[in-house]
């Protein structure tokens, strides 16, 4: 008998049919003699419909009463699920985050867990129920509903399978697991039968939106095995593992993400003095504004430097005006940017032991006459940012020189 | 300064337009000087489209997990109406049931309301913020989410009332006051400025669905001044008073309710023996089907009884069945009953000091051929059953009787 903490998102719970389909899954398992914990998000589309409703009366809705709003989105589908279960015959009670409780911080929007009291949900696995936990919400200390920001459900899923010491974190999704690639750039993308809590971070941050980021640091850090499945077909899914073993035969690469949300902004011609790179990239954070890639040039003859970076492109604008801002009081030469770019990853830990990977990856876009604009390199990952058209020649390009469409035998 | 608490109904938040304008009429009390607590219902038909949904995965839905699901609807009004207030300058707090908390029994779908804590709504409402609570919802001892019943959002209101010592509890409705009786049946219905805590709830509990008989006995108990108005119209509404001063004049009748919701049913012939009746309405009352008016008659010479009384007409066919297996069982002679009757009753505390009050009203129903099935009669109240098709003739008859379309000039 196992415990599995099973999350379903909002396109597997989008209507009744697929909630009474959820049902009968969570049932089989429940009927094998596991323990179930179901997490769940709203129905798809119903978390922006609310906070539709909150921007219709207010252009800046007050943080606390949009996630006041925006929970009872999966108090409704928990409601629902364990209706539907217990007309199958299956014990089940529901749970919103304030009853579990999962205790965050007060950072309403983007709250993270503090803490989370598993002696309830205990109680209801004990008295042989499935409980159907609402993910994505919290509440903090004063007793304010939180909500854990997009995603945030996966998060949910996890701290619980941690803290609950689950077999199994299982999240259910629209695909049946982790692709070495976007199939539909590249045909021959082939389902990783597991991948690296690492390598899937990687995967992950450059833009495979399969799984939410946090839930996975999450993962790594409390050891929680975590596995992506398809909600409606059957399958192994993609286990995604501790660091695995370094003595087995490993792939050098394991998967290539892509981003086309990015754009890239250049300052040209300030002195290089010590604290440069500081004015120039804090007025940025300063405005809340996330940065990526980073490349300086060093300094040329005449003591000046050269500064490139990317920013989500939906920052472009505002990002651009600051950078004009800093460029003036600093004396720049130039400033400018772009958004039409794109940037290409490979991921993978076989890396570590494989020297040549990144000239491999250089070599291989060059033979497609692809322009590399900015480098940036980690232990496990190599991305570069090309001109945004090029996205899809880089990414075949890629899949094929690293053979990422033959199954490694060895793989477990 | 006064305090109010000021409850609006499902359709006056039936959408955000509407929203604007409680959130504009909330902001006048505000900028007055005056503390305010909204007590708020869902969006009108919310809560039948949640239920709806139950429905669709289970014949039979747990009554916890309607509670649950059912709860989230006056979240959302009380979210956006925050949302609006904030963004009219007022600062503004929402708060569910839990959070208050309003704690109540575990009777899920018809919980009571056992202990109300006011120290969190009074911290904000010192700190000058109007409080938004959720009506309709509570919270039992073990944290399940629980409602009280369809018009629950009255009752939380008045209890907030009467804790925090308001000065007056608005009920603000879609219409602008008590009347007489339905203007849609007599055109010369007339507003009543006032009407007794006792009239009112005859008057509630005979048809006139203005507010939940509940809040009232509520209002009556904890001496809670309550006042009917219009959402959306300006006027004085109709204060519901304690018991109005004996030395002022006052009208016989204040008003005229009728129920089109009941049905008679009818066992004849039974042996006359002690606890008779209790055998009958026993069997009634344990399958949870309220009785009304109850008649039973004299024995009769071979020693046996009548008896006849009305239930809702929801339960009609359940409660025949019943009605049918106690007759077998008791060797009845007869069993049966209608469902077309109507129940008109004439109310007033005037009633106490002025006799022939019911023989003027048979008259007034003689006069007009209609014949009178069934009579119940409290200290302020006398109710006839008569045939479903004479229901406006009268009560627009007994409504001309009593003079109810001329104002009472002495009154309050």
């Amino acid at each position: 008998m196992a415990l599995y903490v099973q999350k379903f998102g909002g396109s597997s719970v989008a209507n009744i049919e697929r909630i009474q389909q959820v049902a009968d899954k969570v049932r089989d398992f429940h009927r094998d003699g596991h323990q179930v914990v179901v997490v769940l998000s709203a129905m798809s589309g119903e978390t922006n419909r609310l906070l539709d409703l909150a921007r219709q009366v207010s252009s800046n809705p007050s943080p606390r009463e949009q996630d006041m709003l925006a929970s009872t989105g999966e108090q409704v589908t928990i409601a629902l699920l364990a209706i539907a279960l217990e007309e199958r015959g299956v014990p089940a009670v529901s749970m919103t985050g304030w009853q579990v409780p999962v205790r965050t911080d007060s950072s309403f929007g983007k709250a993270r867990v503090e803490e989370l009291n598993d002696s309830h949900i205990r109680h209801y696995l004990n008295a042989g129920k499935v409980v159907v936990v609402a993910g994505f919400q919290g509440v903090d200390m004063e007793n304010n509903v939180t909500t854990l920001g997009r995603g945030g459900s996966d998060t949910t899923a996890v701290a619980l399978a941690a803290v609950l010491k689950a077999d199994e974190c299982q999240i259910y999704t629209d695909v049946d697991g982790v692709y070495t690639t976007d199939p539909r750039v590249v045909a021959e993308a082939r389902r990783l039968d597991s991948i690296t809590v690492e390598e899937m971070l990687e995967m992950a941050s450059q833009g495979s939106k399969i799984l939410q980021i946090r839930s996975v640091e999450f993962a790594g850090k409390y050891n929680v095995p975590l596995r992506v499945l398809h909600s409606f077909q059957d399958g192994p899914g993609t286990l995604i593992t501790m660091e695995q073993d370094t003595s087995m035969e490993q792939p050098i690469i394991s998967g290539i993400a892509f981003n086309r949300d990015e754009a890239k902004l250049t300052i040209r011609g300030v002195a290089d003095t010590p604290g440069v790179a500081f004015r120039i990239l804090g007025a940025i954070s300063d405005a809340n504004i996330e940065v990526d890639v980073i490349v300086q040039n060093v300094a040329e003859e005449d003591n000046t430097t050269d500064l490139t970076f990317t920013v989500g492109r939906q920052d472009y604008e505002k990002a651009l005006q600051i950078l004009q801002q800093t460029g003036s009081d600093l004396g720049a030469r130039q400033v400018g940017g772009t958004t039409s770019i794109a940037k290409v990853s490979i991921i993978g830990v076989g890396m570590r032991s494989h020297a040549g990977v990144a000239s491999r990856m250089f070599a291989a876009l060059a033979r497609e006459n692809i322009n590399i604009q900015m480098i940036s390199t980690s232990e496990i990952k190599v991305s570069v940012v090309i001109d945004e058209k090029y996205t899809e020649l880089a990414v075949r390009a890629l899949h094929d020189e690293f053979g990422l469409d033959t199954p490694v035998v060895t793989r477990a």
